[in-house]
């Protein structure tokens, strides 16, 4: 019952659910198992240069014929080369992080792309909208990696309320109750990310994925506000020693420094003291590693149970009215 | 269809719907006004004296005869008192927010009290299970006033998962959507603050109220992490002058200093530049005043609609399987 929504018919997907772009992870492997299954795999270009965004276009193809997406991060100093790529390619869905993609909007879409922000406030949501956005993915505070500031609760209505576009919801969501509560929400779909770490197609380290499956719900840590680039991790050695330098009001730069290089070290080598390890607070309700058929099975169907169970509310009808 | 359920003829209320207990504004007149029309109205004392409890207890009495709870922070320097003024007026329903109420539960068990504590997190929702609770109110950092650091759409499956008491939804919840996508979670009620500050019956002063009408998304923040006590108000010149001193590294007694009389010159007084004005990330999301019976009729009827349109979705079934 939720599949074949307008929104999925938009995109040409099965299920309304995508998988967030993640730097390092959303490689052809998950991107292709997500999309055959039916939903909406991401390339997740993060940092990474044009050659090697290339290359995982061009697998994905070898590994499925159904749509996928590419996230351009906009803090990357290769986003616009990605960009050009993308339209080369003949990507047909681009999903933006990390800043305002308001200016690469109008070149898309003379392009034909499907053009869809993820964004963490009402004005930014309202402002590409007008801009000729597709469609929003509104993302909670609660998401892994770089966040805002405001909850998934609180923000999702008041930028479904804002725009006309379909609106995604991202963060604090990994099952089907989740999906169903976005929807009660106004979303017409939504983005998981930490939950696709931990399935078995995600090229992520073992132990990450571990870290992951045996998290508590206070087990990630926001870093990076001094900066002005907030972001979500589970805690470790690195997070403390980070947010000891923050406290003590070390520079940009400094910060930069002791960033370089975390994320690969954290999600892809295993190192879960030393890196960074990029999850969302919903890694404490994580339980396991499935196949990525599994997670959106298993999504679809707790969803369609969770409104079947709403609709036997609504048969026995009001009890003393 | 939502209402008299199980958490319901447990309480003897006709809608799940809590009033959030909030010091200076949980007074007689908002919380008989809730229970009237088939909530929980509750008693906020705050930092209040037993006298000022006791009268307001005596209030509520004179304006209704349907339960309604009393909501004790742990904080208070009066917290003992108030929780004997509780046993000796008979009242039958307890929240407690600020704290671990852990070691006041037997005594109120034994006096037939039902108690229902506010946590914000998986581990302090299984001790006090273990210690006889009835139900938890889990709280995501989403709301106003003191808040913990993990979100109600992160945090409310966690609790629900870890618990087989009953489970209520705080954080983020204005309308009939919140209110459903908290069913759809797990909880089976929602508990709702800044909503009802915007209530005809409240005796906040119209300024804030009006403050809270005029809120954006991104209106709220969080000051008193430094010092372990964070609260969450609508920005104004207090918030940045306490953050500032946060800042510098003050110490609690000069903090506790400058935020001392704060709420109540804000939220009485109407001083909505130096006073604290306590309020949810959802404020952005509230365009008006209503009576109490409205906001209560209108999360329902919009509860039930929301479901309504699910049931509809699945009597056209799947789309193409």
């Amino acid at each position: 019952m939720i599949e074949n929504s307008l929104l999925c018919r938009m995109l040409g997907i099965r299920f309304p659910i995508f998988q967030g772009g993640m730097a390092w992870l959303g490689t052809a492997e998950l991107v292709s198992a997500v999309s055959e299954a039916g939903g909406l795999g991401i390339i997740g270009s993060g940092n990474a240069p044009s050659d090697w965004l290339k290359k995982q276009i061009t697998l994905t193809r070898e590994l499925t014929s159904r749509p996928f997406g590419v996230n351009i991060m906009l803090m990357s100093p290769f986003a616009s080369d990605n960009l050009k790529l993308v339209t080369e390619e003949k990507i047909g869905i681009v999903t933006f992080g990390g800043g305002n993609p308001g200016p690469f909007i109008p070149e898309l879409k003379q392009n034909g792309v499907i053009v869809i922000p993820v964004v963490s406030s009402v004005a930014l949501a309202r402002r590409l909208e007008r801009g000729g956005a597709d469609a929003v993915i509104a993302e909670g505070t609660e998401s892994g990696g770089h966040v805002g500031d405001t909850c998934t609760m609180a923000l999702l209505p008041q930028v479904v309320d804002a725009v006309k576009i379909p609106v995604i919801a991202a963060g604090g969501i990994a099952d089907g109750r989740g999906l169903v509560a976005a929807l009660a929400l106004g979303a017409q779909g939504i983005q998981m990310g930490t939950r696709f770490i931990c399935s078995e197609e995600c090229i992520a380290h073992p132990d990450f994925k571990r870290h992951i499956v045996e998290a508590h719900d206070r087990a990630t840590i926001v870093t990076g506000k001094s900066v002005g680039h907030p972001a979500r991790c589970l805690e470790n050695k690195f997070t403390r020693e980070f947010s000891k330098k923050e406290k003590e009001g070390c520079c940009a730069e400094e910060l930069d420094e002791l960033g370089r290089g975390r994320l690969r070290e954290g999600v892809i080598e295993g190192n879960t003291e030393n890196g960074s390890l990029m999850a969302g607070q919903i890694a404490g309700f994580i339980r396991d590693v499935l196949p990525v058929k599994d997670i959106i099975h298993n999504t679809i169907t707790q969803a369609e149970l969770v409104i079947r169970n709403f609709s036997c509310l609504q048969e026995v009808g009001p009890g003393g009215s």
